[in-house]
């Protein structure tokens, strides 16, 4: 890339330090600069990212090796109340001394803009927390994109000082894989529901869960509360364990009472201890980072195949006939890849 | 392609005919074909290939559209008595006036040569009846590869006039998954036994099951059949629904005693035929195939990827600062990209 100018080099200047000083303005603006579209300003904020790895490592080094934050995915269905969960655990760690962020990902948002007011008005109280930061999801990208850029406001988010990284997602198209990728730990919240209701569950995503919370387990919601606990506690028996170390639980929690939410953070310290005694929790970070760079590279190989002009001449007519099944889905690749590998114009 | 040559044309319509005369001889040695790696060999099986399609496609016209043949993929752990329930019901099917075919798909064959020997000599009787034909794994390839001959395959079966076609998978890797893509409906074989025998297998797969049948259901095994069965029902319910047509269901049989072997061909008949009426059956396998054309694609590009040689000299180190934490995955994989699209020597 080309030098830095005098500018630019005051700017990252000033947002690194306003950062690590733990300014929620920097991490605002920082957070800005990763989701930026603009090439220049995207040089700058891999800039800006490099040098908070760099004090991550420093800190990581006199922690012994310890993450400096615990990262958990928080995802369910419409209704599981997703965000009165996340403002009641919220308040309670703040009130711990933790310092915590809320990063949302929703790709639906790309289309519609739809979240960028909601996340702030949901969780009213954890909001106007001075040690609590909320940022909703970028509202452009493609999944890969919005995925990359939560995945680097993490790192930001990190070298602020927020040692509890709670990553939302509202279990639109693959988002909650993706989440379930960039996390220490994955938890899926159920709403005291059956039938049609849990039809809003991706279907998969039971298997990723480390820990299933079933909500608003209050009042008369209590004994389906129950209820859905022992189905989940027995299907979940019937799953692969994902680790040599956690069981998955079910537990049920009422973020109205407040009944279990101490509980159920128990649970995840819990996890944590186990998982990094265990060496499983550093070493699934780093498959992670292994995983998210192939996919950000497949990503864009493919969409460099797609647009190349050889292929975007041959494709509609050869996916019809692959589709009415005239041609063979294999001959019709090598078609493809032919036009591929010849030069373009 | 160059133009076909005396000796290949006469190869082609030989091979053809035999074909479409219901030959053994002349499937077996097409599929030979299609599994080849020489270049010129490759090109003449997509000939035979396409030749095959049209044949297809005229005999679906005179059958007001409906699919030459039910495609099944079967799978489940070892242990679950995969070939026993086949030898059982490709007798039965054959005694009925069906033409059976059974593929097995197996990539990890492809390092061992392991089940080369083993499908024929696993079912003895099958692999007698004049009206079945029995192909192994193919022995070489990626899965990717493994499956695209799997795919071209089962269309020479069809082809050849088998109206049933059944998949076999081991359940190694991303196996199961590849089968669930190519067939019309999936079936998963368990055994009567609970705890580490399940371990077997694989994450996700379940919900792919269009039926689970709890094999072994006969003598001291009945008992713990039937609560495996009562189990994986409730299971089954917190799972998302695949088809507007069809719920999955748990069934049991035992291919010892043959008991529930003609009420598990019902069931997969029932599948079928309201998969059929509601038309998702067609939509299913108009589907699979543009899947199976972007996994073609996909795979070739990103190999593509690999071996340009930029990013062959590039990528351990970056791969292993990225593992490390030292970039971040979004760096590397601009950096990886840059020297992709730079001209190669």
């Amino acid at each position: 890339m080309r030098d830095l100018s005098g500018p630019e080099q005051r700017l990252l200047t000033k947002l690194y330090e306003g950062l690590v000083g733990g300014q929620r303005a920097s991490l605002a603006e920082s957070i800005t600069l990763v989701e930026t579209q603009h090439p220049r300003k995207k040089e700058l904020a891999q800039v800006l990212l490099q040098r908070v790895l760099a004090h991550r490592t420093v800190q990581e080094g006199r922690n012994g090796g310890k993450p400096v934050a615990f990262r958990v995915g928080l995802s369910g269905p419409p209704g599981a109340g997703k965000s009165s969960f996340i403002e009641v655990v919220g308040k309670m760690l703040t009130g711990r001394g933790h310092k915590v962020s809320v990063l949302a990902v929703d790709p639906s948002s790309c289309t519609t803009g739809g979240s960028l007011m909601g996340d702030k008005t949901r969780m009213t109280e954890l909001s106007r927390d001075m040690n609590a930061f909320i940022r909703p999801s970028p509202t452009s990208g493609t999944l890969g994109g919005v995925t990359r850029t939560t995945n680097e406001a993490i790192v930001l988010c990190e070298g602020a000082g927020y040692d509890i990284v709670l990553v939302e997602t509202v279990g639109v198209g693959q988002s909650e894989f993706a989440v379930a990728d960039m996390v220490d730990m994955f938890v899926l919240l159920i709403p005291p529901a059956g039938g049609d209701e849990l039809q809003g569950i991706k279907r998969g995503i039971i298997e990723r869960a480390d820990l299933v919370v079933v909500t608003k387990s209050d009042g008369d919601l209590l004994v389906p509360a129950r209820r859905i606990q022992t189905e989940y506690t027995s299907a979940l028996k019937l799953l692969r364990r994902q680790s040599k170390s956690w069981n998955p639980k079910v537990v049920r929690a009422s973020s109205h009472t407040g009944e279990g939410i101490p509980e159920v953070w128990a649970e995840l310290e819990s996890y944590r201890d186990a998982m990094l005694a265990s060496g499983e929790l550093q070493g699934r970070r780093r498959a992670q980072q292994k995983v998210w760079m192939w996919s950000l590279i497949q990503e864009n190989v493919l969409r460099h195949f797609q647009n190349h002009p050889s292929v975007r001449e041959a494709l509609p007519h050869l996916e019809e006939r692959v589709t009415n099944g005239a041609i063979s889905p294999g001959l019709a690749a090598d078609l493809l890849l032919k036009d591929f590998a010849s030069p373009s114009s």
